[in-house]
């Protein structure tokens, strides 16, 4: 209705003028306009999205180049679209009536963070944009041989091309606090090295302490959960599970991929995908909840936002909040167990027909550190990120060597985690993401478990019987927080702002802390 | 080899003057110039087709609308790649080389389709498409109810819509001998009415003869085919069937759609669908040989005309005839049974085991006059193509009103195969192809049927062994001998052209009458 308000009522506002009339007509021409590009924009980025979703599911294997190909052409026309200059006239001109809108609207927005992409986008030099698609490429053929062969100096090279990329594209955004902003924008929009810095200096300790305390104490048993499951049982039961949830299969689906991720092809179809291990039962049901996690915020954006460029998420950080939220607070609970553990116990009675859903619920939850980032529990796992992000910072500062991580990353984690990798493939060569150029992404995977619990106990305050709704199976209460509060303002709001609007606070790890000392005090006896 | 004979060789060719090899380099560069035009048109072609297959296969129900805007966004990007002035200049300029080219050679093929490609789709203005597109979209929800609740009356106001349209379209072509040319050139390229015509009119009265003298003998027994056939056995055999036809499964595969179709996203991604009926045989098996055929030529087209704009098929009977081939000629065959059923029987013992080769034979190629097209057998199928066309080109010249059409097309049934449909849904409303416009495509079917056999006949001269490769399971000379001199030339030739180089024939349908005569005259004993 806000945005109603700028139409004048000639009964009660007898002071019309023409101009006023012109004014309010003009801006909702622009506004049409603008809507216009950014619903063209909307529909090749989706086409895109199916281009890489196929290539991740269903494509056959010789079709990589010739998809490639494809992939550029539509990326380079979309890149075409966002620098359009039409495009920017329409959001200068829009910029103009920001001090009449109402700065919470959806139109105020709208116009705030297209100007914002539209800069972004044309500060970067297309020839900088194929030299880093180029660059990329490489880099990624060279880091899957360089982790095959566990080989740190078949990567060198090229990491070392992408750290410079990434210091030049920083440096196109001169009036930032640090170089490092700039990168972490791109996924965490608004958010400021210097703030992550603090958030993970107050958490580091803390973590650090409550990993020592539980490798002081007797190792919960887990050994039932390494063994054969059926790979059908175990997807139905995954699909047993996100349907109470509350996934509409109407909008979406699930296929196998071997790196499990979310797409979203618009408000109508946000699919999942999932892996399945057939000897190891974590990796199947808690990646089918986290993946779901990320689709139910897709699916619950409004629908006034459709092709508005507003309809996305408002950073990783929020997305993996949803993901972890489903997978952990959910997905990890003793009451979520109740509710759904003699229903497995139904459906693999040989494996689990003796574990108790205590022991159970201790073996899904048991802590230990380990090499690789995507198996840590909930204990270690922001550990792994806080060492990625010293290590970030660092290259982009030009405080480290490339050529020296391997030896920092191994001493980090002997730090952090007691344990040492023992080779660059289980450590430094893990992660895809430095290949294709992503530094500043990693933060927001331990961003995103702290703003889980942040909502979490806000939740728990609006819906004081949660766990007891969760025990009997019954999750729409909590989706339908999860919309109102989060989903539905879409990318309308920056990270840090809807935080603080739904929780009081900004990001920090007090109760991420809170949520993880109680959990682990209770199952290790601490 | 025959582009290089243009560059000169400065010691055998010592008369080279600075003009021809400017001339030569600047035919190079246009040449060049054309190549990244249409791999442009290409990549977004294929990006297209991937929206299209998912839209078939796995797209989940609610997303239609959504799917609807990303195709229209893509479909206009690429109309206006293909009528670019740009483009044109590019083409133009071109032209002037072809005196100097081997006619035959790709450069030169290159060029004249190009052209003829340019000034078909920029005689058509963009507001013509435009209304094209929403006349189809709201033809075929139309002609969906329609069917549903067999009234025709819901389809007849779009119907006219869309006669009325194609009429149009033809009206943009005022030089052809008959206005259904224009739209049969969009099929058939080069192809005329009269041409079409003057064939079927010599096949009508002997194919209907030999269905007249099937009729008078005794029925065979397929009861057999209509039984309980499990659905992932069938597929498998499928599989096993079409893998050793030579179906490359890194560059192609196969998933299950409502309406079967081939789709090709390039030389090294070509896929198939086929659906599975649980209760009868035919279905999932015919269908995947039929597909596999087109998926084949698609697969055969030689890879330096990737990305040309030739490198899809000459024209859709030339593909039909691949498609029909392998389903028909390879697949009804004998030789092919005498090879695979035993392992057909191997596999679904209860339903075969007391059934012997020869009446299973025979009962996959039982004649029986239906009254819907992609029911019928091979006697009858022309039959109905030549109903359609009859009517199409009677609707284009005017001389029908489309609001007799269900009256006409249940006299001509009873005429042609003695079957009267009970209703519309059976009758005139069973083919979507109307709804999208598709006026021009049906005899395309047939028109592949009878070169199917003309290549055949061809085949089976060069390699006199045929049936007895067939019998062995050997499938290699067959798909080398169509690759060497159907799929390498893509859409180099046109049809009428590549037919005549092939066999020394125009089309024609003695070799068909004289292959359906003899197969039916020895199932059925006449």
């Amino acid at each position: 209705m806000r945005q109603q308000k700028l139409i004048p009522n000639p009964i009660t506002d007898p002071i019309i003028t023409p101009i006023t009339i012109n004014k309010e007509k003009f801006m909702q021409d622009q506004l049409q306009q603008l809507k216009e590009k950014l619903t063209e924009i909307s529909n090749l980025s989706r086409a895109i999205s199916l281009l890489g979703w196929d290539q991740q599911t269903y494509m056959p294997p010789a079709a990589a180049e010739s998809r490639g190909n494809q992939l550029a052409l539509l990326g380079k026309l979309a890149q075409e679209m966002s620098i359009s200059p039409d495009f920017g006239k329409i959001v200068d001109k829009l910029k103009r009536y920001l001090p009449d809108l109402d700065p919470e609207s959806d139109n105020a927005r709208l116009i705030s963070v297209s100007s914002k992409d539209y800069d972004k986008a044309t500060r970067v030099p297309v020839d900088f944009v194929v030299e880093q698609a180029k660059v990329s490429a490489l880099a990624q053929q060279a880091w899957v041989e360089a982790r095959q062969k566990s080989d740190f100096l078949i990567f060198l090279p090229h990491l070392e091309k992408i750290v410079e990329l990434r210091r030049r594209y920083a440096s196109f955004f001169p009036e930032v606090d640090h170089p490092y902003d700039a990168l972490l924008d791109d996924f965490e929009p608004g958010m400021k090295t210097s703030e992550v810095k603090t958030i993970f200096d107050d958490m580091r300790p803390k973590q650090v302490e409550l990993i020592k305390a539980i490798s002081k104490m007797p190792q919960v048993e887990d050994t039932f959960l390494h063994q054969a499951f059926d790979e059908k049982k175990q997807w139905d039961f995954g699909v047993e599970v996100i349907t109470r949830f509350g996934y509409d299969w109407n909008r979406g689906r699930q296929d196998k991929a071997h790196h499990p991720f979310t797409t979203s092809f618009g408000l109508d179809d946000v699919r999942i995908t999932t892996r399945v291990d057939p000897n190891f039962f974590n990796t199947m049901l808690f990646g089918t909840m986290h993946e779901c996690g990320h689709a139910l915020y897709g699916l619950g954006i409004r629908r006034s936002l459709d092709y508005s460029g507003l309809d996305g998420g408002a950073s990783l950080a929020i997305h993996e909040s949803q993901s972890r939220m489903w997978e952990n607070l959910v997905g990890r609970s003793l009451p979520f167990w109740e509710f759904f553990y003699p229903r497995l116990q139904e459906i693999f009675p040989t494996q689990l027909g003796n574990i108790s859903v205590n022991i159970f619920y201790n073996g899904i939850n048991k802590v230990q550190p380990t090499y690789i980032r995507v198996e840590a529990d909930e204990a270690t796992y922001n550990m792994h990120i806080m060492l990625r992000l010293e290590l970030e910072i660092a290259m982009i500062e030009g405080e480290v060597a490339i050529k020296d991580l391997p030896a920092i990353w191994n001493s980090r984690m002997e730090e952090y985690l007691g344990v040492t990798p023992p080779n660059d493939a289980q450590g430094v060569l893990q992660d895809i993401h430095w290949s294709f150029g992503g530094l500043g992404y990693f933060s927001t995977y331990a961003l995103g478990n702290l703003i889980s619990v942040q909502l979490w106990e806000k939740i728990n305050q609006d819906i004081p019987d949660l766990s007891d709704q969760i025990r009997q199976g019954k999750f729409s209460n909590l989706l339908g927080w999860l919309v109102d509060h989060i989903h539905q303002h879409g990318r309308k709001f920056e990270p840090q702002e809807l935080v603080q609007k739904v929780t009081g606070s900004t990001i920090n790890s007090a109760p991420y802390l809170r949520y993880l000392n109680k959990k682990y005090n209770q199952i290790y006896n601490i």
